[in-house]
């Protein structure tokens, strides 16, 4: 028997039509996932897409992602006009979804928050370390405040605490307590910003200001802080200055972060909780 | 005179070319922003996208945002090919973004964690409310859990816990208190996850099930929660029964959301800090 076969196709021992598809792992929740690694004409692309999600339907399966790394950009207007629809994006790739059954979209959303911190650092003469930044809000406002940043993809609140103040002013910091946070929405393109306002004891105290970002950074009486218009009139000025009191006067108690594993995949993770409040956590251990 | 001119350039009256640029609005930060709305040729496309940023740069100008709806996937190559990357994607939209100057890339991050909620409801008679999931990691195999869910984008988490408490059990209830967060990372793609627990006063008590994802919704002592193997094997769930058993002996502060407003925009944001420590928030309002 003879029959035509383009170059992606195969014929198996049984004599069966074996079309490929594309390269595909299963997901958990009983999806596929296609990581596109090799440049492909848009047309064969199309082909084996075809193949795919047809054999992929009748095996039952659900949400369809293809990973297109940004140098096959060439098949990303084949995907969306098979149905797929844009994920995620990062700058050096693209996520497209496609979701195969009638009913009951279950495709876990986007990531929706960006996280920030700001730190108060406080040393044993009531002096907060504060900076004056060459761009943003306060750029040539003169206006003295604290340490902020935006927490790395994969990073630990405290320890991006910790690094913005060492970058910032070169100042060594161990971290102590999340005191507060603040959820707002809309911060930047639609998504929401969640920003923790941190406590931390300085190790070193000899200032070296980052060039770029920082215009001014020192050490300043809490006094003077609190004497700056900004500070009565922006209320999250005002609570910083407000938390600061209270810590000094030992009477407020943050969030501090304990290591938890889990039993899943016995990746370590933090929580932060009110560890002043749970001083009997080692006796509950025992029960 | 008489130059020749395409269709989509003009001569003013000076006799000068103008050549028509993309339409475009300035942002806070020195950049432009693109909000492509209709269809368009990619070589028409192509055309104007070189024009613009011939002029933008010699304005000056640092990022280039253009927002490609999906309806417009046709003009993706070319923008990658002219040297943008991908910024974020939603299901309805795609960000690209350009850098104009040599130096300094100072283009804010995407969102790096998706928010959750889990829900401590007790009620008078030391029971917790809980639910078994038809899909996760718990589903078949028994075990109760305290309803959680994923925080809407623009939503505060104090809304969403109530919300998710409605949705799978019917009950209604009143946010109290973050009792404690973690943070995870790589938790799905290369996101991290912000998981608050939050402990709710529920205000109605008849349970009526989500058909959809709950299997089963109960009332439960809080010894059986504290029987189940998993309490005892999975840290989380040891923590949430802590937090229940310090919140029953009123011994345990949390955070919980005080509404600020911000002297930029006047949006409203919330600040959620140990109200219990703050006591005399209202004493240093007047100082």
């Amino acid at each position: 028997m003879s029959i035509s076969v383009n170059s992606s196709d195969q014929v198996c021992k049984t004599g069966i039509l074996h079309v490929d598809l594309l390269p595909a792992t299963n997901d958990a929740h009983g999806g596929v996932i296609v990581d596109m690694k090799d440049t492909m004409d848009p047309r064969d692309f199309l082909t084996l897409l075809r193949a795919s999600i047809s054999q992929w339907r009748e095996e039952g399966k659900k949400g369809v992602w293809i990973k297109l790394p940004i140098e096959l950009v060439n098949l990303v207007e084949t995907a969306v006009k098979e149905g797929f629809r844009y994920h995620h994006a990062e700058p050096h790739y693209l996520m497209l979804v496609y979701w195969i059954p009638e009913i009951n979209n279950t495709l876990p959303a986007n990531a929706s928050h960006r996280v920030g911190i700001g730190a108060i650092v406080l040393n044993d003469k009531k002096e907060m370390l504060v900076v004056q930044e060459k761009s943003g809000r306060f750029q040539g406002t003169g206006v003295w405040k604290i340490p902020t940043g935006v927490v790395d993809e994969g990073e630990d609140i405290f320890a991006a605490a910790v690094r913005e103040v060492k970058e910032e002013t070169g100042i060594d910091a161990e971290f102590l307590e999340i005191l507060a946070f603040r959820q707002a929405h809309k911060a930047f393109f639609e998504k929401s910003d969640l920003f923790f306002v941190c406590i931390l004891r300085p190790l070193s105290f000899d200032i070296q200001k980052q060039e770029l970002e920082i215009e001014a950074a020192k050490w300043i009486p809490l006094e003077d802080f609190a004497a700056q218009p900004v500070t009565q009139k922006h209320e999250l000025f005002k609570y910083i200055l407000e938390f600061c009191l209270e810590k000094l006067d030992r009477e407020y108690a943050g969030f501090s972060p304990l290591p938890i594993t889990s039993v899943f995949d016995h990746k370590l993770s933090y929580l932060y909780l009110n560890r002043q409040d749970m001083l009997c956590l080692s006796c509950s251990d025992q029960s």
